[in-house]
């Protein structure tokens, strides 16, 4: 139910009874290594292209979601998914290899709240019995296209954020046990005017403060009501820029409530990787992965998952213009096991 | 509310409350000319790109429709669009001009009703008051993309077909006069094993009647139900293709009620088109530009509109992979006046 200009109430609470994270060797040496469901030693996961190890860790973590929720992939009525590539080929072949109803969004690294927000609002609708929702992003599937090609070993300025290999998948539906799906604000591209596709961090930090502003707008809240607020990738530089905009606009946010999922799948000081972590992959990862078994730990009540998205092309790059971004929050709460 | 697996039934009939169809010269030289509310002189649309060109189409259908429907562009809760573009540019750069909030979605030529299907949901589920849904696309930009540039003058084999340049746009509201949407069905990805990206039409066709049979099927109706069924872009290849598997699988469609947009939009005898049209922008613009008009001039009381969707990209063809292709059937039937 619409809630305010851009937020949807789930009144019904959609239950996430099932989830996967699939990553690559990288992800897997990070300090949420121990969360992931499974680590590939291999980048190219026995696949001929770095777009086809895209699609396979996709559908892995597809498959092993629908399994851990108990279900057939039969019983999905609707798959929600997105990634990088250009025609989110990802998603649309895994799609084909899933064969159910299926609903491909594109919306950069945002994509993992947006299928998540989407596919809660199937189920609380009574639109969907079983909804599956993912995002997933490899690293050199994706600097490939929008970079370069990783094998150039190509230099990066500190700005640059590291692109994940890793798939998160969730399925959702109207009954069971896990978390519960309690809100979602859908957010407004923002563009400052930053041209730079070396910091990505900095360009999405304003979206990720719009629609967390948003939020407590349409939903008559303050931050408190969450134990934690995670933004999904703005890495280090995004995420000092995001804290100022909070203080600048007086939104009190307390430092030890705010993370970054680009900030907590590697470690700075033995993985390489500049500013922080990027990719659709990162907070499908994290937050299927990591957060919701610290919410289930009790660790956490209720938090906000902030999934921040660029939509530059290389060619809208190319042709001058600068990078529009996004961010699209979903709130959950834990579930009674 | 979910009917059967895959389709869903819009108990409060969302209203159509304003439509825009804005196209390039070539389609204002064809049949439905007359039917369009903005027809381009210069394919340029006086940019300096094409992909800005596109862009451009789709910012002043989403314009028009508004203005049509009697709203200002802040009463809009959601904009929900998608094109043929990478990273479909043409869509989040048009959400940028309209600071709305954004969904996009990627769909290739089935944008269109996949839009019109999240847009009604939206509103039948009371998750929005108005939301706009869009879809678009521009020759010079998509054959430039997918194939070679225009200026190449390279040839085509009679199966390709040509891409509309357009951009067709609808406002969808809980209340208010126009034709309403009752129901849609999401289709799943549809892949036989073709490879040609010469031949979209064959290769969408099988796509196009799994969803029409499943619509079928789950609304627990007969093609008789409607006065007119009309897939998106399968043109005179696809569209035969269709009619066969009609026939094959006892769907029992007259000819004289099945219809495609990719016949109707461009004159055969002095346009030269190949098999036909495609292109987002083809089933956007002729249901939005034309088909609702006959359909409120009581022409017919229900249609339903089948957009068909190839989700290859230049990179899953050039590694070997066949072409998946999707479709979305969404139902409308006459409002009152």
């Amino acid at each position: 139910m619409l809630q305010g200009y851009q937020s949807w109430i789930y009144e019904n609470q959609p239950t996430i009874i099932g989830t996967a994270a699939v990553v690559g060797p990288f992800e897997g040496q990070g300090p949420l290594g121990d969360d992931f469901d499974i680590i590939h030693g291999d980048l190219m996961l026995g696949q001929d292209s770095w777009e086809k190890a895209e699609k396979t860790l996709l559908e892995e973590s597809n498959k092993l979601a629908i399994e851990n929720a108990g279900l057939t992939k039969e019983q999905i009525n609707f798959y929600i998914g997105g990634d990088l590539m250009n025609q989110i080929i990802s998603s649309s072949f895994a799609g084909r290899t899933l064969a159910v109803p299926y609903i491909g969004i594109f919306g950069a690294c945002s994509s993992s709240m947006k299928s998540l927000a989407l596919a809660s609002l199937l189920i609380d609708s009574g639109s969907a019995k079983y909804a599956l929702a993912s995002a997933c992003s490899h690293n050199a599937s994706v600097e490939k296209q929008f970079r370069y090609p990783t094998e150039y070993g190509s230099q990066k300025p500190p700005t640059a954020q590291f692109t994940v290999t890793g798939s998160g998948s969730a399925v959702l539906a109207n009954e069971g046990q896990g978390p519960k799906v309690i809100s979602a604000t859908i957010g407004r591209v923002i563009d400052m005017g930053l041209k730079d596709p070396y910091n990505m961090g900095a360009a999405m930090a304003p979206a990720a403060v719009d629609t967390i502003q948003a939020h407590f707008r349409d939903l008559q809240i303050d931050p408190g009501y969450y134990d934690l607020i995670v933004t999904g990738d703005l890495a280090k530089v995004g995420y000092k820029l995001a804290s100022e905009l909070f203080n600048k606009h007086n939104v009190p946010i307390k430092e030890t409530q705010y993370y970054d999922c680009g900030m907590m799948i590697y470690d700075y000081e033995k993985q390489n990787v500049q500013s922080g972590a990027s990719g659709c992959g990162c907070s499908a990862v994290v937050t299927y992965g990591h957060l919701l078994k610290r919410l289930q730990k009790g660790e956490f009540n209720r938090i906000l998952v902030v999934a921040t998205g660029a939509l530059l092309s290389p060619i809208s790059y190319q042709q001058g213009e600068s990078i529009p971004c996004i961010a699209h929050a979903v709130a959950i709460k834990r579930g009674e096991e």
